[in-house]
């Protein structure tokens, strides 16, 4: 067997349930979503992840909405569907507007066209950059 | 010739040197960073490209400030060490203090593992996130 | 016609069936997994790749789990969906368990993770790292 | 001031202190290396950081030594010259021969390849691996 | 809603029809593919991109074909699942064989391999390359 | 010892001096760059690399210079920076000019974008790519 299954709420150890318990509440949500179910696979990692996601995320210097369009940017530069579609809800529930996603894309994708030029140029870092 | 130098302000074309007086005026600085005076050798290039990031970084939906601490979390995934030093300068110069710059650190650090994760257990986008 | 098809061993030409044969031998499979099917349409580069991986993959001075381990570790981190299917099935038929599998994608996502804070705050190298 | 300065021991505040004490006391080294000085400027990443890092490289289902290597295999993967160097040293230190790491190279590029082989073949993943 | 629509022509804004009315016409196609649809989201950015590729992928010192097929090689490098179908899709039209893609494959699948084996082995760059 | 130091002619073993003398010969040079010489730790990946270096670099399909540029686009896309400065002196070499170098930087980047823009907006893959 070499394909996991998601781990539901009925079938998880109470290690597993008290962290499910904490993302239900602090969510809001009824059910986690399929990233916890998977990742029930590791008590201690899930544990670990909640705990960082919990911090990281938090309003802080930069509001939540903020860090999760940071997180879709991200997704987007590593092609990775499942966190692109999760964190693009997230932002959306955080208040992002068609108008904010369009202008994420467009600086994404600039960022990631420009990085090229600069390798491909072998471009030096400017001296006043580096202080 | 395999390693192309940067094109100065004072041995440029009229083109290249439109451009170059269009970014000065923008920045209000007193010299073109080193990205443009590679990219000076694709004055066609140049252009568009001046042009994008001129459209593509203007304050709108979101502010300048988030969009450069954007282009900040794309270089450093990416690992573009350039970009990551012009755009952490972009970022300061728009306002991102120490606190924000650790949050975003923090936020990019945690997606890159997160999108891995995710690979990983290989799972399946929730139907919730698919509407 | 943009979407190359399998090639089935029925179909395919001695050059290619010599290939299939050997690696339906050395894996005591029935039949070749869709990668070589596909590769199977450029005759020298299946040679050439399944004379590699034979070589590279073979137990030496690591042993062929902690090998198929580290091809997921890669395959993870690039997100390649097939590879991450067919070598975590590797890695398990050589003896991954489960206990093993959530430690490799925990040190995979920390690894993710670092890089890129270590891409963000600029970290120069230790000198004690370059000898 | 784009760039940050490393904070060394001496100018640490109390909380970054325990970090540090808690490094050099588990890895028995006189002074941590620029990673952790850099991530000081983040106290509480740093404390996360670190004990997820000791949770995660821990000796468990997987040897330490396998543990690095997998850490060098994926920084390879993402070219982060700071993590390959820090990280082939920690390798190194759990007993990696160089018998060892040249195959670790070898794994590492073919899974490299591969990854991009059935990307451009577009390889549908066999039924055989979903399960 | 977290999952944008396509913008099919006769939804679409007199802004948004006459860039697909340019691309129609410029590629003598019926209808525009789904990356038209959903960039029509962001007007100015499909403007803008629009032209940028007219401008990026004519004829020029490199053919169409040639171009075509480096879309390809970036495009598999990344793992863009779309880009790669549409791609080889348009490098197929301005005439790749079989035998031209099986080469592309091969180079890019060796590039991928031996910039991991630079990286891992830390070769620096040899002074004949920095001139 | 983690850092590994090139081996030169002189110290090579007999194995490793058959491969430098077969690399002298096919390039005309009179002495092997960097890579081979970090390589040459590892005398069967050594050849195994230069072997199928030689067969997939071949004047085939397609050109001795298209060949390098596609390599230029996959090294510029993974930022590998040994890699981009010798497959730019390879492929000035074999005949690229100033304004292919210009046309090839502008496609990787247009490509580099439109990855992301295709993964942000998640675009689906049309019908007649399918094919």
């Amino acid at each position: 067997m070499s394909r996991l299954k998601p781990i539901e709420y009925a079938d998880a150890s109470p290690r597993v349930r008290a962290v499910f318990d904490d993302i239900k509440r602090c969510r809001d949500v009824e059910d986690v979503n399929n990233f916890w179910k998977y990742l029930a696979h590791d008590p201690a990692g899930l544990e670990r992840t909640w705990e960082s996601i919990k911090q990281v995320m938090a309003e802080g210097a930069l509001s939540a909405l903020v860090k999760e369009m940071m997180y879709v940017a991200v997704s987007v530069t590593n092609g990775c569907g499942y966190c692109i579609a999760s964190h693009t809800a997230g932002a959306r529930k955080a208040g992002m507007t068609d108008a904010m996603f369009a202008e994420l894309m467009a600086v994404v994708g600039m960022a990631n066209e420009t990085n090229r030029l600069v390798n491909g140029y072998r471009v030096p870092i400017d001296a006043a950059f580096e202080n």
